[in-house]
Order: structure tokens, then sequence, then C-alpha cells
């Protein structure tokens, strides 16, 4: 795995370190429903802050998608955003009848922010079950991959697959994230959560990868959990976290769990970070139904204000800003109306209550040191792993059949034995079913038969494989075909429940295949 | 879907009902560890309750695995929970060094236990942070499929891919379970926690499949949510839930989640379900590090005790059985070290306090009616959906490739056009990279080629299929192959992230293909 060099100067905080007094450029959405009122208050709290912002405002969401723009982010978004890397979002709508997609997923994509971060800490003065236990935690989780890739095929009419693709490249680049985020806030844990102990492949991947990559990294424990024990613990003991890096999926489980312990998606924030652009905005969503009536709370939207005026290297004014928050939450007489328990504050005046304290006595909220996040250094090359020897070494064809494991199973038999493979089992849902290993398997009609080549050397060609194919579909339809491969003489597959370790005797009298 | 016929009697609490005196069979586990000692409180405090059960003692686990039985479970077992069809288990170790089976997967897998039942409730004594708020709700948790099929394929040495397989059966089952088992204690919601705004023919089939069931239970209000919301109302508002209903890897995390909530694993029992056995368990492991020292908690036990005795019919034992456990831990004279807050008491003399309980004058805990759970009656056909017209229009061809989408991308045209097919678009990780929509994508070696035919009219053969990846393998390496199919003329496979609606247009001068 690539080294990082760790004398390198982080992207997106050179300039600013270099000349303190020149305005940063920040690209900024204020998005949809709430969003301009929520985005406005945070501008106009940093600009109090004295944050020298040069904010380029740009469109994206509802509007854009009005204009006929598919992907619903205008070129002149894109262009701002390649050129300032940084960007302030509110919340975007999706509408309906716009084909359906995502601006929020464009942009993630388009500027393949891989790393969601989402800090999970108390808040002053907003009450929940886990107040006063000091909880200051970051969930790290992959944005590029694993079942949100949506890759779905029926299998059959009754039988859906989603696939669920976990890549080396992918769990290096979180993993070595996750530590670079401890690092650059003092951090001295990070958990990696996953479920390695049944997919052993896919999440044990990221198990292994984090393994690998924590050795980098000395000053920091790094622990795993299986991540439903995570899920359990986040709630019976969330002090004991610091930084938890999760694949894409669990991640946004999880992340959406923690926030409830600090008081839920209302008050998050969260950054989508990449290599050239890093990305900041509330959880929440754009509620149309209060939108232009002062009664959004900014608090979100001000906690990403504070990640960007980090991530930029403005740590003073950074933690000026989250100090004014906090205070203002706690004297919590100007509070939206989501959080007031008397007469609420609009908008506005929550607004102008945060930048009062900005210039008030403040004590100090934070004791935590930060550092700019030093982006990890991973080569772009597609191919990250290569092994010394590779053969395939058989095949899984999945096979559309509705009637019984032993009957199709002596077809499949007949199918590989013409063609130089013994079938070595049939699974149904992931367990044997041909040969019989007891039970009571209630079948569906999606059957996964697996070949082994019956050749003592060597591997299965391709024309081997077509021949197979083409004797199954005599008698079968299949729908989806697997390479069995072999990388350094290591199965690169799994077992069905019930597989044994050794495969079928050779039959010796083959049926005739029906093709 | 098959309807139910709620006149039939339900499987295992006939006999009971019929005849109060006559004792029930139960296999009971005592399990590894901690097992006998929970288990053994368990049966005392039920026959000292009246339930009147024929225990049959049967081995299964670490003994069972010394002797040389790769499966953890003898035969003698498996025999004795076929004919009682009711277990009581301890937990059960899989040592290291004899394969890696689980004897605990291999009991689910082995009865097809589907459903698995995990109540939450706050208990009486047990301090958490949601203590007073009355939680109480029930988990349903699909038990036989998903991700847990486990059929993993490396498809290049740097990515990993795990199958998520989601069937209309298993959908239909589970749902139905979900509204039966509200119906039979009284609930009067049912939500269904899916991710299928992302996973919309996985995920997306238990929600229809939900919404479906749904017409036949008209007293129960069916909600869907969507899984990350629903983990962070778990935690902001739990009392709003009665019965959840999830796939399975979704459901394992929320369930352990959701036990956090009321005092943890330690404390939470299970029930799994299936057409012909139920098997009534403690959440917790076998805790070898205490074992035999009298310190083991069987709160957990006894409230799968209850469980049990609900299923068979016997409301009132397990009822009383309930108080007594709830009076004693409220009560917190005699409590085992984990709870105790002053001196400890041993396993015993918690369970004496329970059993003492027994006959003490009660207050009433609950005000829950009820009645036996009537399993689901789904037709064991494979087949559950049947198509009016099908067709096959393309295949997703992956393949593994070190160099640029575009290079892949003129090889992949070539192959297509040779073989009647144009190469309609290449994704990697799920996103649209050929022809280029723009953008940063970082890309990994595993390439999905989709080719749509160029036919007019009628699907493809696995004839041309055959030619087409004799084509791509004279240029590249391919592991996976998925049929493109359409079913009563919609389209069975999701479009990858910016795909478009159409087709690209038939390249007239194909190149020549290198096979």
């Amino acid at each position: 795995m690539g080294k990082i060099d760790t004398n390198e100067t982080p992207i997106h905080s050179a300039t600013d370190l270099r000349s303190f007094a020149a305005k940063t450029a920040v690209t900024v959405l204020p998005g949809d429903g709430i969003g301009p009122e929520v985005v406005g208050a945070a501008m106009a709290v940093a600009d109090a802050a004295g944050a020298n912002i040069a904010w380029e405002i740009a469109e994206a969401g509802a509007q854009s998608f009005a204009k006929g723009i598919t992907s619903g982010v205008p070129h002149a978004t894109i262009n701002s955003i390649a050129k300032t890397g940084i960007v302030l979002k509110g919340p975007l709508e999706t509408p309906v009848g716009f084909g359906g997609k995502s601006a929020n997923v464009t942009l993630r994509k388009l500027f393949e922010t891989y790393g969601n971060i989402r800090p999970i800490a108390e808040l002053p003065g907003i009450a929940t079950p886990f107040a006063g236990r000091n909880i200051d935690f970051v969930v790290v989780r992959e944005n590029m991959e694993d079942l949100y890739a949506g890759i779905e095929h029926m299998q059959t009419p009754g039988v859906a697959q989603s696939l669920k693709i976990i890549t080396q490249k992918g769990c290096e680049k979180i993993a070595r994230l996750a530590f670079e985020l401890a690092k650059s806030q003092g951090r001295k844990t990070v958990h990696c959560a996953t479920k390695a102990n049944i997919l052993k492949q896919t999440e044990g991947l990221l198990k292994r990868t984090f393994e690998a990559v924590a050795v980098d990294y000395p000053g920091i424990t790094a622990k795993h959990m299986i991540v439903d024990n995570c899920a359990h613990q986040m709630v019976i003991a969330p002090e004991q976290f610091d930084v938890i890096v999760m694949t894409n999926m669990n991640g946004d489980i999880l992340s959406d769990l923690a926030a409830g312990l600090v008081g839920g998606l209302g008050v998050a924030a969260s950054a989508n970070l990449g290599d050239k652009v890093a990305m900041f905005e509330a959880v929440h969503g754009s509620a149309p139904d209060i939108a232009g009536q002062g009664k959004a709370n900014p608090t979100a939207m001000i906690q990403a204000l504070v990640m960007m005026l980090r991530h930029i290297g403005k740590f003073d004014v950074a933690e000026r800003v989250s100090a004014a928050l906090k205070e203002t939450l706690k004297i919590g007489t100007h509070l939206t109306p989501d959080l007031a328990k008397g007469v609420a504050a609009t908008t506005a005046e929550f607004t102008q209550a945060v930048i009062a304290q900005l210039t008030a006595t403040q004590r100090v909220w934070s004791g935590r040191a930060y550092a700019p996040v030093e982006m990890p250094k991973v080569a772009r090359n597609p191919v990250t792993v290569t092994p010394a020897t590779r053969q395939v070494i058989g095949v899984d064809v999945f096979v559309e059949a509705g009637d019984t494991a032993a009957q199709l199973g002596a077809r499949m038999t007949a199918a590989g034995a013409e063609t130089g493979f013994k079938l070595k089992m049939i699974s149904n849902r992931g367990t044997q079913v041909f040969p019989a290993i007891g039970g009571e398997v209630d079948t569906v009609d999606h059957w996964r038969c697996r070949f082994i080549t019956t050749s003592e050397v060597g591997g299965v060609s391709d024309r081997q494989i077509m021949a197979l194919l083409a004797c199954v579909s005599g008698t079968d339809r299949w729908m989806h075909v697997e390479k069995l491969q072999q990388f350094d003489g290591v199965d690169a597959f799994t077992k069905a429940q019930g597989e044994s370790d050794n495969a079928l005797p050779v039959t010796t009298t083959p049926l005739p295949c029906a093709a």
C-alpha cells in the first residue's frame, strides 16, 4: 500500500496559511427550502467572525432541475467548485418528475468525495437521555462503493439480487482518512466496525486493510468491533468511541443512530471529503413546509461552517464560532421553535444572538487542538493488488428451476460430466441442498450450481466454460455466472453453508448432456 | 400470495390446549459455559411455576464438536427437536479448530427457523437512559437470506463482492409473521424498515411485499420507514414502535441497537420461529470466563422461557413467571454481580428469589392479552412469481482491466458490434464512466460492461451471449456475467449512476472483434 508523505502540505490550507489576510474563495450553494435561510445565517456568522471568505454563490437543486438541467447541477456551479475546491452547501431537493436523479449524489460522485465525516458531540442546552456523558466522536463513512453502487438484477421473477462491492483501494482510502482525521484532532483511538465474521471477503477486506494501515499510525490505538455490537455499544457506552470507520451501508445506519444520541439529525453536520473537493453541509433536508417563515434552525449549518473553517486552516475563527454557537444554545433565550422552551426566536434573531456571542467574553469550550487533515495519497492506478499466480478452477452457474434439488442435481451432474467439470454442490439461498445434507430447507427457484474442473493440473479455459453453459442451456435457464478463481493458490470465493472442504468424487460414468 | 386459514389451530399449542394436564415435551440444550447454570435456573423456575413440561435434555455445541460431530449437533438432538418441535437453548460455543461451523447456525438452517423475534421491553430495576419511557416493541428479523447467504466471490485480486439475495417468498413469510405476531399480542402497528430508496429491487421487494400483505390485516396499521431513519428514531423516540420487520442484515444491527435501549444483550432473549420448530434462547454468549462460578445472570434465559411458555399456549404460567422475574429485579435485593448495587447474589439465590415471588402476592405487570402466534402458511413451491411474458434483452459482462474507460470502451464496443450487441455503457463501482459523463471517478480494475441487443424484435439467445463472451475473451478477462431480463415488459435490472434511459445508437461500422 502507498505510503503517505507526511511533509506534504494539505491541499486546502496551504494558501490560507501563507497569507491569512487574503480572502479564501468558497463556493456556496444556498439550496432549496430552508436552505437560503440557514446558509445565509452561516455566511453572516462567518463574516462577523472575520473568516475573510470570498463567497461564490452558485445554483444547484430544484431551480436547476426546473431549467432543464437533468443532473441538477449547472456547469457554472461545477466550474466554481472545481476552482475553489471548498463548498458550503444547503439542502438540495430532487423534484419528482425530473428523472429522479439526486443533485446531492451527482455532486458526491462528480468530485469523488469518498469520505463522509459525521461529528457526534454533545451540544449544550439540547436535552437528550445521554446529556452530561461527554459524547464526542466522529463517524467516518465510505461514500463511493458497497451496496450503494446500486447494481441490482432480478435473478428470477421472485428473487432479487444486489451486489455489495468493496475494493482494496476504497478501503485503503477510507481507513487512512480515518487515521488522518484522528491525528488532525488529537484523537487517540480509531475503531473499525465491520461484519467481517460473516462477510469475510467484502467486510473482511476493510478489516484487513484497516489493520494493515494502522501500522503506519503507531500513536493511535486501532480496534476492530463487529458492527452489530458497535450499534449496541453506541447506546450502552458511547463515551468509549473517538473515531469509527465503516463501509457505506453500515456507516449510513450507524451515523444516523449516532446523531440521535446528541440531539438528532436536525442539528447534525457533515463533511464530504475528496482529493480535490471538500463539501460541508447540514444533514437535515430542505423542510419546504417551514421555508421562508424564519423558523429554520441554522445550528446544523453553523456546525458545518465550523468544520469548513477548520478544514481550510482557520482554527481560531472556527473556535470562536463554535463557542458562540454553544454559548447561545446554553443560554437558551434565543432559540428557534424546534428547541425553544418559551417564546421562540426567528432564524435571524438566533443568528444575531450567535453573532453577539462572538464578541462576548467567552469561556473555553474545547480543549482540542486541531490541525489540518492531510488527505491520504493513494495512487489512482485501477490495479492495487497483483497476485504472483492465479487460475480459474471452476464456475458457479446460477440457474432458475421450479423442481427439486435432486432433479436439478441430476441434470447439472450430467452437464458437468460431459464438459470436464464435476458438480460439487448446489446451494439455495446459501445453504447446500445437493447433495442433500438434511434439514427443512424451503427452496426458491434460484439455485447456485458449483462446478469444479476435473483436471488435476491447470485451470479452466473460457472455452470449457462456454461448453458447460451450452450444456446447461440445454435443460435449464441460467441467468448469472461467476468464475471461481484462486489468487496465489488461495480460493477467492466462499463455501456454502454445509459445503464440504473436498470436491465430490469424479463421476466415472457420465450421463449424456441434453444439449 | 397465499391466504392464511385463520381457523387453523396453531401447530404447537393444540395438544397443550386440549389437555392441560398432560406434560408438554420440550428439548432442552443446556449448552456451553454458563449455559447449564442459566438453563438450569429457567427449568427450575418453570417447574416451580407448574409449567408441566417433560424436559428432553440433549447435547449440542462444544461437547459434540469434541466428539468429532462436525456440525456440533448430534443426530439424537436433531431427532429430539424434530419430535418435540420446541427447544429451550443455552449458548453454544463454536470451538476454534473444528472447521469453524457454528452449531447455532446449523440448528437455524436445519429447521428453517426463518423468523428471529426479539422483544425489546423495559425491565424494572435496570437503569438505562430510557428508563420510565415504557419502551415495549418487538423486532422481527428475517433469518434465512440476504447477505447472510454468504455468497462471496473476489472479482479481481483487489475487488470483493457479496451477493445480497432477497426473495419474494422470504419477504412474504417474514412480513406475514410480523403481522401475526402483532395480532397475537394485541399490538396495533407494524413498521417495515428498509433501504428501498436505494436498493429498489432487493430492499424494495420487502417493502412491496409488506404493503401487499398488510391488506390482509385491516386492524393493524402498517408503516414503512427508511432503515437509517429507523435507527435514528429508535434512539430519539423508541416509544413509537410496536413491531418492526426487517431484512436479515439490517435486523441484525437494529435488534442489537434496540437491546441496548433496555439493558443490553446480557438480559435480552429471542425466539427463532419456523414452520415446524420454535427455538428460544438468551441472546448472550457462553461467557466461559465466569462459567461454573454461580455468577451468571439467568434473566435472559428466564425471559426466553416466558416467550416459550406463551408460544406453547401456557399464558397464565408465562405471566406468573414474567411477573416474578420483574418483581425480583424491582426489589433488587437478590441480584447477580452484573446488576447488584450492593452484595451480589449467586445464580441459585437469584433463581430462588424468583421462585419465591411466584407465590407472593403479585401486582399485575402486563395488561397485554396474548394469544398463540399463527405461523403463516406460505406454499413451499420454489416458484412464487410467474410473469406472463419474459425475455432477455442484453447482458452485463464484468471485466478485469487495468487501463482506462476509454480504452476498454473501444474494445468492448468492437466486441459488441461483432456479435449483435451495442455497448450501452461501462460503469465502475456503479457510476457510468463510458461514455464519459465528466467528473473525478477514481476507477478500480472491475468494470461492468452493459451490452444491449441491436435486434428490434425478440430477445437474446444463449448462443449470442456465448459469441459475445468469446469475443470479450479475445482481449479481456471476464469473471462475472448477468443476463439483463425483462418480466412483463419491465426491466428487471437497475441503471448505473449517470446511465441514460436510452440505449446508445447502434455503431454502423463495427470494428473487428479481436477473438
